[in-house]
């Protein structure tokens, strides 16, 4: 049985997704990944103050994609934030063609963005997510791997592993994301049976995205060894290694109490890293493709490397 | 700087390799692997009874693989048993003309192996191991990611990102392992810069493995969430969900103390699971290839399977 293209399926020219970064994918960065073929994906918490508004922040980055493009977009909805069933009901108001899930179950909100027009595809960790998200009548799923940066999959499963049986298990297309940044990964996720890749990291390190420096600079600097993956026990996340980071998975091997590793953790971790550049205390995801990452370049550059390898 | 092929480097038709499994790379195996034109590789623990001779069988070994082809064929070193420095010793009595080495410093063996005329590949699973592994002057390094089955190595790099960074770091031609078990694998292996392939996993479901067969069943059961990784803070390794392998992760996520650990593993788990067909009490390691993998398959057939793909 063939399935739709991811071409096909988005309007885009290459099979190219940019992730939903929460604080980071702006109407700006959405729009230089679309503008150079690819999908943009916009998150209703980007470019927004600590305390803010994501509705009206997402009615806003929405408004200026539509001034900064005309190709599609996205928008990224986390299915587990409070406000997620408010944002997907204010989506429904704007003319929105794409929409990425995420982080619960797709069963929600598939029917009725599809009642809107809107084109759904899930983030799944595993097979049997996958097989669910299809059910679901989820119009293609994003396969993400145990190297991506920030929550991965409680399954931990490498894409090298995970892609192709995902291929196996469900008709509609499979997207591959995670440890992906130049053509080799986006060659290799196709030979392994993916229809499009999404790449994090590598837009994270883009002139566009407003991501502090130094969070860019410790991408760059991250090497092949550069990350940790902490939380296990409750939501695994990617990081890269630094005090923080690396306290917290000495916590967690010694055995502390989930009570004093949450008091540890506390609040605004990943917003202190990535908006505010404080690489010692706070969280800066980054997947193990950062180790590939060896200059911040414009998004459409990226692109270009990807695809004309 | 162009580098030998793994073809040309080892005399065979087919740039894949069949991993050196401890008790199971047995001569028939390995003979198996070489006359479809691959590179089988010969263990000196395999079908030894549990308090064998190592030095002995690896002799044995050698002489029953001479009468079962006439193609080239190695032997696997893992160089942090007691008895490494003895069997390489022996191993340049042998005719041998290709070794692989493992877990442990290149350093040690490359020179002399090299002085008698045998290559060398040496496993690794990260870009500074792979490094200092090409400044040993092994001819080749296997890289290793963290999906692989067995013991993987403590930067749980997977193989999307690990191949391609240590492609980037060294000459010498690199062979992917962990987590391929069919054509797609190899494309994307070979997409990701390697220059050959290992399988293990894969082999194990051979029909000409000495495995216990309902080891070989329980990899063909496993699915994609079918495997678990425990022992991280020594070495770490992944087996298939057991019984045993799932108390031993719960102890270790409870913080059990290192002695306690110790003395619940005990001695000859692997042993048990892969040769008598313990799967409850055993320790049956596996990769979460096992999830691709749903037939016991002649050698031949499986390196037909990747390679015409």
């Amino acid at each position: 049985m063939t399935s739709k293209s991811i071409c096909d399926l988005f309007g885009v020219r290459y099979p190219v997704l940019q992730g939903g970064m929460l604080w980071l994918a702006t109407a700006e960065l959405a729009a230089a990944v679309s503008n150079a073929g690819g999908l943009g994906i916009i998150s209703p918490y980007a470019g927004m103050k600590e305390n803010g508004h994501p509705i009206r922040n997402l009615h806003l980055q929405i408004d200026r994609a539509r001034n900064l493009t005309n190709k599609p977009y996205g928008v990224n909805i986390p299915l587990d934030l409070h406000a997620s069933g408010l944002l997907i009901d204010s989506l429904l108001k704007e003319n929105i063609k794409i929409v990425i899930t995420a982080a619960g179950d797709p069963r929600l909100y598939t029917e009725l963005l599809h009642s809107a027009g809107i084109c759904v595809a899930h983030v799944i960790s595993s097979v049997s997510q996958a097989r669910h998200a299809e059910s679901c009548k989820v119009d293609a799923v994003i396969a993400e791997g145990f190297e991506a940066g920030g929550r991965i999959g409680r399954e931990e499963l490498p894409l090298f592993s995970l892609l192709p049986q995902v291929v196996n298990a469900v008709y509609i297309p499979v997207i591959a994301a995670g440890g992906i940044a130049d053509g080799r990964g986006f060659a290799a996720a196709l030979a392994l049976g993916a229809g499009g890749v999404q790449l994090g990291t590598r837009f994270v390190a883009s002139e566009e995205c407003i991501a502090h420096h130094n969070y860019k600079q410790a991408i760059l600097d991250a090497g092949d060894s550069g990350t940790v993956v902490t939380r296990r026990s409750s939501i695994p996340i990617r990081s890269l290694k630094s005090d923080f980071s690396m306290k917290l998975a000495a916590m967690e091997n010694s055995g502390a109490s989930g009570e004093s590793i949450g008091k540890f953790i506390g609040r605004g971790r990943a917003r202190k890293a990535q908006i505010d550049g404080d690489m010692t205390d706070g969280d800066a995801y980054a997947g193990c493709s950062a180790g590939l990452i060896k200059e911040i370049l414009p998004a459409a550059v990226i692109i270009e490397i990807l695809v004309k390898a």
